[in-house]
């Protein structure tokens, strides 16, 4: 029995938490065993390496090639200490970002070398790729007012406005991409109707290939 | 003017520090401006990452290819923040550790892929390479029980004797293949003989060259 890698991605404030925990609910009532995690910092080393990612620190700047190699570094960990042995164990991983957030962020936001990425992503995972990516669409302002409403924004959702509508860009494309693997969402709808559609592609791809 | 960048190789105990120190002093009484740094650890956000890599913690395992990737992210930001603006501004670096601990420790130690190792170099440098790494050899045993003797030791030299021994057999191959950049000092000789065969050497190959 193999477990299944669900991804869920989008821009800042595109409702993956809370997506993500409806998920989590609706599959444990179908008896099914779930793991919520997420990159950077699904493991103990992830959350210090998460901290010097997220947090803006004047004597601590962070080169873009050296962010790329720590994102590369938490997800390596991450898919070594936590995605393959849950997965080997047959149990439903619902992760918050994976190798599309670095494509989108790094890539198309920050413009780097989209084959240095690719490597490095096959590097860190050793070609593990997410059964399904739910795409969380929404409007990048809209995402943003809504995670200045919630905390203090980190150093990535300080980026500049341009950031983050070329990252928006990015999802698009990958989208268009690979359809087999990445499913875009409407986030701009409701909770419960969000929810609602996930749900079906789940039930259509996923769980009853059971 | 162009500054030259000079590494310290070798494994635990060969007397790197030392002779770091008898060196930057020579230089300095010659007028020239040196910078002393370190790999890992040369940069603020390298002293997190040296932490997270050296200090045994039994609930934050570290991956080999973490490993990898993190000391490849704290090479690129020594890199960028450190090497190249001291290097263009005509400074002598003596750093301890650079790219051939990598090939000589996950290279050989750890038996990681060598083709990936030599990628993860390029990225984090963008090719920049010493313009000669002094190797201090001393016998394995004999560094360890120098390192026993001064302070508690870390994850690294806490390795089985094996892994020191095939670290050791890759600076012997890497000074075969590179003797043009890599040169070998017999460190078991005193600490005033190895400091009067490198300044020979970095007179006759460094300094006449300014």
């Amino acid at each position: 029995m193999n477990g299944k890698l669900i991804v869920f991605e989008g821009v800042e404030g595109c409702g993956k938490t809370t997506q993500m925990q409806l998920c989590s609910q609706w599959l444990a009532s179908l008896g099914v065993s779930v793991v919520l995690t997420r990159e950077p910092g699904g493991t103990e080393l992830g959350k210090d390496l998460r901290r010097l990612l997220l947090e803006k620190s004047e004597d601590k700047p962070v080169n873009e090639i050296t962010e790329l190699l720590l994102y590369a570094a938490d997800r390596a960990q991450h898919t070594a200490q936590e995605l393959k042995p849950n997965l080997a164990q047959g149990k439903y991983i619902l992760c918050d970002r994976y190798t599309d957030s670095t494509i989108a962020y790094q890539g198309y936001g920050r413009g780097l070398n989209m084959s240095l990425i690719q490597q490095l992503n096959d590097i860190a995972t050793g070609g593990l790729q997410s059964d399904l990516t739910i795409w969380l669409d929404v409007d990048v302002e809209v995402g943003l007012a809504r995670k200045r409403g919630q905390s203090k924004l980190d150093r990535i959702e300080q980026e500049a406005i341009d950031f983050h509508y070329r990252v928006q860009q990015g999802y698009t494309e990958l989208a268009i991409n690979y359809p087999d693997r990445i499913v875009r969402f409407d986030g701009s709808l409701s909770q419960e109707l969000v929810h609602i559609n996930i749900q079906e592609i789940l039930i259509s791809r996923i769980i009853e290939r059971r």
